[in-house]
């Protein structure tokens, strides 16, 4: 089985860009992918490309077709569609079908629109991730349902708001120099604390933005990398997915993420490496409580623990574990369907040292990308690591 | 390379059921599934899972982890989304899976809720599957996008309406005695000619109907298979998916499929035979001209002689290539995410034996399944062949 290399990503401007297609997006961060990994479209064998709310956002579903012309790419083209975690799994199935033989060089990311909907606003239509008989038509919004996981987490294992404003103030400070970032605003823990609720426990700077953008990657076998002598140093070594229950009524637990320890365990177990291997993430925080349960998922910290790692400083840049480094959606955002391919971008970049923040991480070779769609009911984990 | 046995199959009846969801329709698929298969629902190890229009019809998306839920599977679960060809690209994406060896044992299939829209009525919602910018937003539907194409077809290679009539009276005929049809009712070319126009050339017979529908198999490895001793003697062994421009104004062909060719061909070489090979098709006749040009795409006809196969008794329960003995698309019924795995169902069934239609074609050991999605910009070919 080959090992699966990544050479070459592009990201669009993560913000507000009402004036946007997927589409367009698409093109833009498809391009400077294909720009940055050196090869000609005609190469591209598949095209692997998340969505999830295109058809309430632009009144188009069948993006698979529309992402590949959008590059001029004449190759098989599918769309994948799991809320959140959408071009996680796009990557996912990416990796495998270079895995299998199938292909030697596949293009897979992922874009959305959020921000000029054509049939809803976007709580409404990020509210199609949730179930919609049993969640949705009883009025729970995201942050709603995120704030009731939040709750159960301070119940069961202690912490406080005050924790989860550090993780909010550590993510702002690690995008100040992410072009891509759609905040390049430091915070304080004071400004987190005193901001307006969204759902309490969840105030404002507890939760992502609503984001435009699109990303992109061209992943390639070793064998076509070394035969094409690509400069495509960073592979993906593993790959997991997990899924749950999708309503929080059916799940066993509201402060665990059973669906991402499955897909941690999966991953680490392709790659042939446990947690301790880990130099650092970048998780899936939605909502600063989400950081915290999503390090403990993947086996960073105990259970309870993860809560205080960015106030303790072990997750900051500095710190002998860093997340999300780019920022994370909290400050980066979070355009759904493009943001699981982002973070393996922006891990890639991590690790072959090109990174706005790699001076903070300079002897890192293993970093974890974690991927959540809903409430963690479908999960996408990935292993990538320096390999020459 | 392992091969990839078809263990059981399940559908529910293709209809008008406004009163249930793609949940409800999924699981009664499924179970149908486990059962004939005979295996126990723990050993399913991935749900691959094909809906359209959820978002539209039933404010839902993330639908994998509904799927696994409505069988009570505990594994990872993906949904697919390629217009009407959903469900035919999660065939082929387990296909890969069990092939790759990261899987034994899938279950993989599809649900559409299509009368009872939460959001739009039918037509709307299956516009997404077109080019929302260039096309729906000038005011085209998907009868009339057919109807273009009919058109072209006339203009290019001759034939009739009349020619079309007869592949709505064969595929009328062949849903007679399947249970699961949406139509049990022989029409006659004359009702058919006399039948209302929808858009002209397309008259109402020519037209598949709103149909709400599921369909679920159960994929296994040959060793598993072997090794549990399953009855399980059909093997997809070609799997092929190609891809055009989402836009009819952009492709090169109005009254040709280069997608269904692409994974006509890529599916052929897979299972190493040639269309001469083939012994019976299940084809996307979301109109009956689609038939005609899915029956040249896969290389059984001469370009223009599609379209009398029907007329002249070629594609005919007794002819030399049986096209649709399920009833297809236009008798048996459409439910778009459905579509694609009900084919395989079906042809399963045909191939062993136990199909309404199976004594028509006693000797048959090579089937093709072809599903379409929009206007043909995404197409999904499977082999189907009878092992032992």
């Amino acid at each position: 089985m080959t090992r699966v290399r990544v050479a070459g990503g592009g990201l669009t401007h993560f913000g507000v860009h009402p004036e946007q297609t997927s589409r367009a997006m698409f093109g833009e961060a498809g391009e400077a992918a294909i720009e940055d990994a050196g090869i000609d479209r005609t190469e591209i064998e598949s095209v692997f490309f998340g969505n999830f709310m295109g058809e309430l956002g632009e009144h188009q579903g069948h993006m698979g077709p529309i992402a590949a012309e959008a590059l001029g790419i004449d190759a098989p083209a599918t769309r994948y569609e799991s809320a959140c975690a959408s071009s996680g799994v796009a990557v996912r199935q990416a990796v495998m079908n270079v895995r299998s033989g199938e292909a030697d060089v596949v293009l897979v990311g992922g874009a959305e629109r959020m921000n000029n909907l054509a049939t809803a606003d976007a709580t409404d239509a990020l509210a199609i991730a949730a179930d919609d008989l049993y969640e949705v038509r009883a009025g729970m919004t995201f942050p709603g349902a995120y704030a009731l996981m939040e709750d159960a987490y301070f119940d069961e294992y202690g912490g406080s708001r005050e924790d989860l404003a550090h993780v909010a103030v550590k993510n702002h400070e690690n995008a100040l120099e992410n072009e891509y970032a759609q905040f390049q605003a430091e915070i304080s823990v004071e400004k987190a604390m005193d901001a307006p609720p969204v759902a309490e426990p969840i105030h404002l700077y507890d939760a992502c933005p609503i984001t435009d953008g699109a990303a992109a990657m061209i992943l390639v076998s070793e064998e076509y990398a070394e035969a094409n002598d690509l400069d495509a140093e960073v592979a993906i070594t593993g790959t997991g997915q997990g899924s749950d229950r999708l309503a929080l009524q059916d799940r066993d637990y509201l402060a665990r993420t059973p669906a991402a320890e499955d897909a941690g365990d999966e991953a680490y177990a392709d790659a042939g490496i446990d947690a301790d291997d880990v130099d650092l993430a970048e998780v899936h925080d939605c909502f600063t409580v989400a950081e915290a349960l999503a390090i403990e998922a993947l086996g960073f910290f105990e259970r309870g623990e993860g809560i205080g790692a960015a106030r303790r400083g072990d997750t900051t840049a500095d710190g002998d574990l860093p997340v999300n480094l780019s920022g994370g959606l909290k400050a980066k955002g979070h355009p759904v369907g493009a943001t699981g391919a982002s973070q393996v971008v922006e891990m890639a970049k991590l690790l072959e040292g090109t990174h706005h923040n790699a001076a903070a991480v300079p002897n890192a070779t293993v970093g974890v990308t974690h991927n959540a769609g809903g409430t963690v009911a479908s999960t996408a984990v990935h292993i990538l690591e320096v390999v020459e």
